[in-house]
């Protein structure tokens, strides 16, 4: 019996490892295949990440022919190296980096060399004896200054890398002073390589498929500003369709791009801080305005996170609203988040053809704010007798927020604007108002205000408020608003009284 | 007339010159005092910068020493250049990054130190004229492949740095190994000066008033909280108290702390990469949660986005409220967010004593939910015949995203209680909720709910709620609510009624 038991044990031992040693080539050919998926979508997520690394692959085999190159390593010896070093330290994703770093570390090298010799010269006036402790000095000092100065936000952005070749650089140069004698001979040989090391990097960032920093930071701004766009244009619809079938089983979504906006500060500031080391290119001259960038990021930003906060108060399970109160205000409120889309979606369109966004966007503004006022307006319209506010709560919070939202839009669309002076963007072709083939599409819904005769409750005497708003011919609005259009050719402005169910 | 004016433009241009002249120590003094002043700030926001600032100079000049004393330079020669260079480059601020970094540059340096002897000796076996064709093939091969291996977000996030040393490496051993001969007693050489800055570093960072990252961002998470907390509980009273004098003259306002909030997650991140290099220390163990600290960090972001979005509303010139409605409200919002402030403040406090939160902290869940319930039956009794619901909503919408802050609220304290029982916090000494000496404090105020027959609007038939709530002992719940106390020692739970106008 225990034998036989003994005997099946191993039995089903050495089947499991039989089995598990079967499973082993399956196992590495999934793990292989996943890497390799996960290094094809890298690749394809931003191919230019392919062309970085061959480049750097290019400039450290072009700098290695220092050392191949028999005429050439007898002029530079084995300072040779510090051309390969630079170069891998150097390299970075963008021209700006590149560059940045690049002409920190040839200054700082410059600098601290100077400074060393100095230092060397000043030492050896102490005789042999109190050399060393002379140059220890100096260098514990020098190093804890530099260091401490790192810490300055300014110079932390712009100059970290030099102050720390500075300090390399420096000990460097006092330290071995003290047993090399060819101290010049060395620090030019070496200053030498380290300039044609940079130089190679210049030249291969700037010339062989370049990612400049800047046009990756106008991008950027110019593709969050659409992402919101995305949420804004597509909100009305999913959210009041949504509440017609119980909760969000619609199917449909909110986009969340958005979300990467909430933390897009860092990568703005550094793209901005390389941007500025970079010269003219393509449609951005030397001194293009980074920094206000920074600004329009900031704004979406803003606007992100009220859209994080609209998004809060949609996904938490306490909203059970009036859909008769939210009906009253669907339209206005659909319309206020359509044209912040259009909005943004206009200026995107400016920054990304560098054209001067305000006769485009300025329409779309006004029309969220003129949709602003009717909310207001449908707000004081709405019969609250056998409301129950807490059920009005959750849509009126949105509605509130999104009143936030119209004007942080202003706000982008300024800004934006101020660029396109600052920038000398092109002035935008503006197209005629109204073509004579098609009739104007007009935009306006007037809204019935009961008027309250100070306390009084009477609701009999309503009057018609209608505002006059023209339109421009662009053919999304017609689709956003179903209002009733009086088509009459010929005429250029009209006002359509749609009544607010 | 001539010669006079001459002469006189030349006795303004004088003394215009030694006007400005005169001035010149005057800027200089004032530019000197001003510098002074950010660095003498720089310093007093954070000593330890300065510690920092000395330390490194401290390691310098220690690994000068290569240099200085004879029987170790004859042992090193030109390689102790590498130990200042890694002191240079490898001392960070906080020890978790001086690990990291020291440690990534030893292993790859090993690494590609043994693959690019490898590399030579591959390559010698193309003969003479093959080898440096075949070394610069290899060095471009690897050179792109880790180049492109630095943009996988894990191998960014730990490993960064290494990558570099390694490219550097490889590419210097492969390139120099065609000239130089002794070329593994160099690379020992240089290893072992490697080795010895980067364990000077360690040590001193270690042991000379260490900075430790994960300590640091324990604190920063804590301070986050505690910063929400300042807000939320200051909240109430400033915005109630405001709306009773027009606008926001008070002369109080709003705490800004919680903004630096917003943009925090990309530092937590980086903390908590550099926390898990760290061995034990204090209170926390060598494999301590870290990441679970990200999630908390991410939950007061949250928290920050809602209270942007309340301060948005609040900020802006379309809230001329209903000061009955906001008067309605202002009993139960002013204790959600009381609530809230000292669910966040207990949170902090147990984070800093390391001890479970979960008693402490849940009472006052537990009385924002109450609260939030009591907003909600508030809402439901507010009659709106007469109301404008213009007026209301700003009102309102800052109860509907303090009931956001409450849900927030309780993740954060779940999250915290999670963290408490992964890193195995002491269990709190839970207190006496009745102590001989003084009363029970008692928490709660009823609210009278209307009750609506179906669809009827009577209001005439009143059911007065009445929730129970035991309070903890904590002396500052008497302060922030002014319900009528019944102090009866000797009873424990007491429900007062009081009715909220």
């Amino acid at each position: 019996m225990d034998i036989d038991s003994t005997a099946q044990d191993k039995a089903r031992f050495f089947a499991g490892a039989w089995g598990r040693l079967k499973a082993l080539p399956g196992k590495l050919k999934a793990k292989v295949t996943s890497t390799a998926k996960s290094i094809k979508k890298l690749g394809q997520d931003d191919p230019r990440r392919l062309t970085h690394s061959l480049k750097v692959g290019l400039a450290l085999t072009l700098v290695s022919l220092l050392y191949y190159a028999r005429p050439i390593y007898d002029g530079f010896g084995v300072s040779g190296m510090w051309a390969v070093l630079t170069v891998v330290v150097v390299f970075e994703f963008t021209v700006g980096g590149t560059l940045s770093k690049s002409l920190n570390r040839g200054f700082a090298t410059f600098l601290a060399g100077a400074l060393g010799l100095g230092a060397d010269y000043f030492a050896s006036l102490f005789g042999k004896n109190g050399e060393p402790i002379v140059l220890g000095i100096l260098v514990f000092l020098l190093a804890a200054a530099a260091t401490f100065s790192r810490f300055f936000p300014r110079i932390k952005a712009r100059y970290d890398y030099g102050v720390l070749i500075f300090i390399l650089t420096f000990s460097l140069v006092a330290v071995s002073g003290y047993r090399v004698n060819e101290l010049v001979v060395l620090a030019h040989q070496r200053l030498s390589t380290i300039i044609m090391g940079g130089a190679t990097c210049m030249l291969i960032s700037i010339f062989v498929c370049p990612v400049w920093a800047g046009e990756d930071l106008h991008k950027a701004i110019a593709s969050n500003l659409e992402k919101l766009a995305t949420y804004l244009e597509g909100f009305g619809g999913v959210y009041f369709q949504s509440s017609e079938s119980d909760g969000m089983g619609t199917g449909k979504s909110f986009p969340q791009g958005y979300k990467s906006i909430l933390n897009s500060k860092s990568s703005e500031e550094s793209l901005a801080n390389f941007a500025r080391w970079e010269p003219g290119h393509g449609r951005f001259r030397l001194r293009h305005p980074w920094k206000h960038y920074l600004k329009i990021g900031a704004l979406a930003r803003q606007c992100a996170y009220q859209i994080e906060a609209i998004n809060g108060c949609i996904g938490s399970d306490h909203i059970q609203g009036s859909e008769e109160f939210k009906g009253k205000i669907e339209g206005s409120c659909t319309r206020m988040s359509a044209e912040c889309g259009k909005t943004l979606k206009a200026l995107a369109r400016s920054m990304k053809t560098m054209t001067d966004p305000y006769s485009s966007a300025n329409t779309h503004v006004e029309n969220s704010k003129a949709a602003m006022k009717d909310l207001k307006l449908a707000l004081k319209a709405a019969s609250l007798e056998n409301a129950d506010l807490a059920a009005i709560l959750p849509a009126a919070t949105v509605g509130s927020i999104l009143v936030e939202i119209v004007k942080c839009v202003e706000k982008i669309s300024e800004a934006v604007h101020e660029l396109s002076q600052l920038a000398h963007f092109e002035k935008e072709t503006v197209e005629p108002t109204v073509s004579p083939e098609k009739p104007p599409q007009l935009l306006h819904r007037g809204i019935i205000q009961p008027v309250l005769d100070g306390d009084s409750t009477a609701n009999d005497n309503v009057v018609i408020t209608i505002h006059e708003i023209i339109s421009t011919d662009s053919p999304e609005n017609g689709k956003a608003c179903d209002q009733h259009q009086v088509p009459k050719p010929g005429q250029k402005n009209r006002s359509t009284v749609n009544i607010c169910c």
